[in-house]
């Protein structure tokens, strides 16, 4: 009795209705119905309607996908289908929909709002609502600063492999309880949207984000209670805000408290092509952000435990309130001048007091008493005359501007006894081109801007647990690669090298900076120092990027042979996919590709072959590390680029997150020993930093760029990194949390673990859901924590 | 040899990558190059590896594609595809990549760049750029006062039946040329794109948009310029400005101009679930709007052509300049009061000189003085302060603010001398819920405020060429209807009912508002008073919505009766779809459905059945329109509500531009003499004006949502129009340009026109681009024109 197929693109904000997506597991598809958890609006609803009964099947439909499962975001629907995909779905379509036409007479126990306007007519109106929203209405004109906030925004929660774009739906807002590692960062999500619109032209509304500090309640928050009681009790004004603040300077200095702006950062979800990607610094610890009717915009709070970090329980809130639009031009918003200087006063004075260990008492009194007198000043300037309020200093400095109609959101955080190595057990390489520095930022090669902006990207991708080299394309695939573009005996060359965080650098087979030396004398000074170096151990040399026939395989194995000719000892690393075209190893490709270690010895200790030509046939990788000798120290590393592509892990936008962090999953079930990634910021050529991010032509978007630079999103010049980017690191401090696991129980109970926490099981099959990953580290936790 | 198969969600700005869509015909797929015309930025590239030649392939695959056909926004194409459709298009995918793979060495002697970063290495960097990029490169920090906006700006115009969303691709600018009748509205879009950041926190930059009035060049132009000339040399300041302003004015009053803000409106189009569909007003003649990195802002600008305009052609030009942040909070942002008090005073002015035809020289005089008094009070205040420069008079009423390094952006429009009838040849009767003004706006049923809202709203949509009923739903499908919320002998329902622009109007079978009177004594009385005015003939009495079983009919027919006892003549609309299903008319469905108006009359005039019914087969229409006695006054009226869905002509968001205007086409084509939609504003329930927009559950998005409140986007209290409803106009527009056609040439030939331009020939069958629709409106225009 089908006569006519409707597909209705819908949307509801809190209603029934379904949505589908084709999982990695291509022959299956999953419809459900989205009750309060709604992870996008683009649901598709399938109407398949008998001529006459078109009502009833509408509402049986309805409550019929209620008894399927649900699934998640179909706004990536476009991102993950493959055509290999379309023909399962339709025949899944076609399966399920002959499943709803049978049940359709099932539920009509369940009583189903009459929906006006279905066919034209009938009244839903009134109808309860059952979703987020506030019992109590609203009316009339909306003053925020009357009005509890919730009643104004929906605010929830997200796991941080979540992709959260402008068109999420609302969920229920539950408090956060997050564990990491001491030397870890560990990440989440807050999602804002607007119910009604408040801020005048344009914009929905403007909200105010403050976020505490995370103490302890180990002691230090008792201590402050008392000492904040006696001190409000007996002492003058001045001096009461005095004490506060040194009281927080010493929890912090004395480890029980993760203080904002050092520990936890706060950064606005930006989308790059529509899908969240950038994350932009937001002033701390105040900021306001501007809601747009019917957008969700997204936060992303990131907590980095110092490694000295005190283990136990933490407790903060994360309070957000819906503001007057004017507040931006009150005192609420500096202008940036004045946050430069009082920033520089209150760096100033805690570079005073810290460190204070080892130093005689008489010296640190004296450095107490000055930074005192600083902090006095700054208090004291008219800056802060708005606080001078009757609430007391206590609510002025814990939460000022807040009142008791702001949502305050609870974060909870169990830091255990585990402190992440400083470095990374995997090394990860990554690059950094340098012409696309010198282009954009318009320095010159060798200037002293040029240094500088290269040192900036290193350090800073250095806090990323990545072994950053910088590198330039030559001729054919030719590679010039260095960690350090100052020569070996330079001071700055010892200390990127022997960073901790470093894990492993590349030495170039060549000055970086024209200077009076040939290649080869400069090769053989450079070389000559750094073997006496300790950190020689971390020292590789990346020369041909994929050589593809007889004589790029000749010139590698050349210049290799020069660097070999200075040390014995020295590792070349070289990136394949397959051998030599012009003179095949074996009729076959794969045993072509396999022969490559055995036809390049000894002229490469480090075999970094693509993910790309393993597929999903994790097997393969046995037969790769079967022609590697590790007895002879040498080393399987693997790298991603434009392949593999979806549903395997790689670092393309539009993936999963989950997607994004099994890179390195995949990295540590395979069992390479080091990971390699072509480049983290090569965008399209521009010839000025606030240039727009256009993605290089022919790949596909994301691929070569991990972080932006900041002056395209703000004034700011640090690089704003990719969600991308965050998963890596969370990918590479998981590879640390199983390695733990692996050392107490072997490595296989490692991939045991790994299975059945449903995390990672291949590269076609590992989880969409974030649960999993923190069944993972709890159970580490659990079983490694003594 | 292919091994394995990879789909990149792929985005390049100036690159060839390709995307593929199903049309509306089912089993064709295209797929394409995009050059320099991009309107999408989510490109599928397939990419077909054959192991050993990735390189070479992925290249042959971009050259090859560069062959074949260009098609439009895959945007839509999640919103497009049905499941129907799956199949046809993995099968063409299939064929398609066959023919990609066969013709992979055709193109050999295509230079193809290199890429850096294909399988991990080359350079593309420096490969020349040849899309709409400036040559000139920018370097270091940007001062947008000091570089020619297109540097910074991507600006391109899009006809009003694209949707132009965030992340569409530049174009190439172009200039705009228009063709309207008299009593016409005409829209274009304008699309504007950041190059490069300098607007500092969070924003890409802010940019003044403003237009000139735009103005014919018949020889009021050259007066102006002429007077100028005089009154630059002789005269004194305050009295060059005031003449500039009174020739303005002269030129408006005469016919020469059209008026920003008057006949010229700007609005931006915001999305609504991520697709472009609200247009919130823009301040006039200069707004600021902030422009966000990577993100496309749209411009919707709409010319209305006075009924009375003179024709030929005008000139103006839309001017748009990159700039500082800052000037927002000086003298360009007035305050709301200040820019209320000044529109209150230069429309005093207008009031008082207009109008002037057949009033005596005398008063003339006399009012001109007291305008020209008022209007230099206005001029001298302080507001006007910061106008007071070197330029002269000219240059600050033309182009405040404006410098030679704006943008300017031409537009050209050709007034005909075509009047669309005031009152619209087919009547659209559009449904208003008063259940949700009351909720939403707090306003208790028949109080005061309550018929200002149902004023405003009527006031409002009226200029939309509909003709709006308010409503409100009983039990089962019985419904009231009523356009007035006054009885018929109150002054404002003869105001409402006499407007020209009214086609129908729905009369209440019973008080709205509780009175003395019993519901027949009020519908006699009603009935009594209207049937003696010039207007009845306009009237009509919707009593029940869709009846479903022979009960509902029955209470419909007793319903009609009673009012047909009063007036014989009186016209009873009712919507159908199908007959009685408790006493099928016929075994078969349709054949039932075609009874209706049998088993009806007389209770029933105005048959209206859903466009749903009919489906894909035209030919229907012909059999329903047997049924109906035209010759004894019935009418043949249809309707859209959820159905019909995509690919037929709706106003669900996400459809496309054409398919939204394409509803009125094919009301035109199949021979309907009205049309009726159930909700302009049936949004999901709220009690504040500014509440977020929910759509009703079980509904596709927009389905009853024409247009939202205005307090969500801003703080107007004006509606805010969608697309859709803009769409609605223009499709109403189109069937007078039809019939102004047909009555010249015949009905027929209306047909063929629509035929051969190619713009609608069935339910299925219509362009999806905008140029067949110009090109119908152009036929008209040469054919029609003397």
């Amino acid at each position: 009795m089908v006569k006519q197929a409707l597909v209705v693109l819908g949307q509801s904000r809190n209603s029934g209705l379904s949505s589908f997506e084709a999982g990695p597991d291509r022959d299956m598809i999953r419809v459900g119905l989205r009750g309060t958890r709604h992870l996008c609006n683009f649901l598709h609803i399938f109407h398949f309607y008998p001529f006459t009964v078109v009502h009833q099947l509408h509402i049986n439909l309805n409550t019929t996908i209620a008894s399927t499962t649900l699934i998640s975001s179909p706004c990536n629907h476009k991102a993950r289908s493959s055509p290999g995909n379309w023909n399962s779905i339709a025949e899944t379509l076609s399966t399920f929909t002959t499943t709803v036409m049978e049940n359709s007479g099932d539920h009509q126990e369940m009583v189903v709002p009459p929906v006006e306007g279905v066919a034209g007519g009938g009244t839903a109106y009134g109808w309860s609502d059952t979703g987020v929203n506030d019992p109590r209405p609203l009316r009339g004109a909306i003053d925020p600063t009357k009005v509890p906030s919730l009643e104004l925004l929906n605010v929830w929660c997200m796991p941080n492999t979540a992709n959260v774009g402008p068109q999420d739906m609302p969920r229920e807002l539950e408090s956060i309880s997050l564990l990491a590692a001491r030397n870890e960062r560990e990440s989440i999500q807050i999602a804002i949207s607007p119910k009604v619109s408040w801020g005048g032209s344009g914009i929905a509304g403007t909200v105010q984000v403050q976020c505490t500090d995370l103490c302890s309640p180990c002691g230090a928050r008792f201590v402050t209670t008392h000492v904040l009681s006696f001190v409000h009790t007996y002492l003058g004004y001045d001096v009461k805000l005095l004490i506060l603040f040194m009281v927080k300077l010493l929890m912090i200095l004395v480890g029980c408290r993760l203080a904002i702006g050092q520990s936890l950062t706060l950064r606005r979800v930006v989308p790059v092509l529509g899908i969240p990607d950038a994350l932009v610094p937001l002033d701390m610890p105040v900021c306001q952000l501007n809601l747009f009717p019917g957008e969700t915009t997204v936060i992303w709070v990131s907590i980095d435990v110092p490694i000295e970090q005190t283990p136990g329980q933490y407790e903060g809130e994360i309070i957000i309130s819906a503001s007057k639009a004017e507040a931006e031009s009150t005192n609420q918003s500096l202008s940036k001048l004045e946050k430069h200087q009082l920033y520089r006063e209150l760096r100033d004075c805690l570079d005073t007091v810290e460190p204070l260990e080892g130093k005689p008492l008489e010296e640190v009194v004296e450095r107490v008493k000055s930074a005192t007198s600083s902090l006095r000043r700054v208090l004291l300037s008219p800056l802060f005359s708005d606080f001078f309020s009757d609430n007391g200093p206590i609510d002025m400095m814990e939460e000022d501007a807040i009142s008791s109609l702001s949502i305050r959101l609870k974060i909870s955080l169990t830091v255990w006894d585990f402190v992440l190595p400083a470095t990374p057990s995997v090394p990860a390489v990554i690059g950094i081109s340098d012409t696309v520095i010198e282009d954009r930022f318009g320095v010159e090669h060798g200037s002293n801007e040029w240094f500088e902006l290269l040192d900036q990207h290193f350090k800073w991708l250095l806090q990323y647990r990545i072994s950053p080299y910088f590198c330039r394309w030559g001729n054919g695939m030719r590679v010039l690669t260095y960690t350090s573009p100052w020569p070996a005996d330079h001071p700055k060359s010892d200390e990127y090298f022997s960073d901790p965080r470093l894990a492993a650098y590349a030495v170039p087979n060549g000055p970086i900076v024209p200077c009076g030396d040939t290649a080869k004398d400069y090769l053989r000074r450079e070389v000559e120092i750094l073997r006496t170096k300790n950190h020689w151990r971390k020292a590789y040399f990346y020369l041909w990027d994929e050589p593809l026939n007889i004589e790029q395989y000749t010139s590698l194995r050349r210049m290799a042979s020069d660097i070999h000719a200075y040390a014995p000892d020295a590792r070349i690393l070289t990136t394949y996919y397959c051998g030599p075209s012009d003179a095949p190893l074996s009729t076959n490709n794969f045993e072509a590709f396999l022969k490559v270690p055995a036809f390049l010895r000894p002229h490469t200790q480090i075999y970094c072959t693509s993910e790309w030509v393993i597929g999903n046939r994790e097997d393969l990788a046995k037969d790769i590390i079967a022609e590697i000798q590790t007895e002879n120290g040498e080393e399987w590393w693997t790298y991603v680029c434009l392949g593999p592509g979806d549903p395997h892990p790689n670092w393309h936008l539009g993936m999963r997150g989950t997607q994004h962090r099994a890179v390195m999953w995949r990295v540590w079930k395979e069992g390479g020993t080091g990971f390699l990634y072509w480049g983290a910021n090569c965008y399209e050529k521009a010839t000025v930093p606030s240039a727009e991010i256009k993605f290089r032509r022919g790949l596909p978007p994301g691929d070569g760029v991990l972080f932006y630079p900041g002056q395209v999103f703000s004034s700011s010049q640090q690089p704003v990194a990719s969600l991308r980017l965050e998963r890596l690191l969370s990918g590479l401090q998981d590879i640390e949390y199983l390695k733990l696991y692996a050392s107490r129980y072997g490595r296989d109970e490692s991939l045991n673990l790994l299975e059945k926490t449903g995390m990672y099981l291949g590269p076609e099959r590992y989880t969409l859901e974030h649960r999993p990953i923190d069944v993972m580290r709890g159970e580490v936790y659990r079983t490694c924590q003594s």
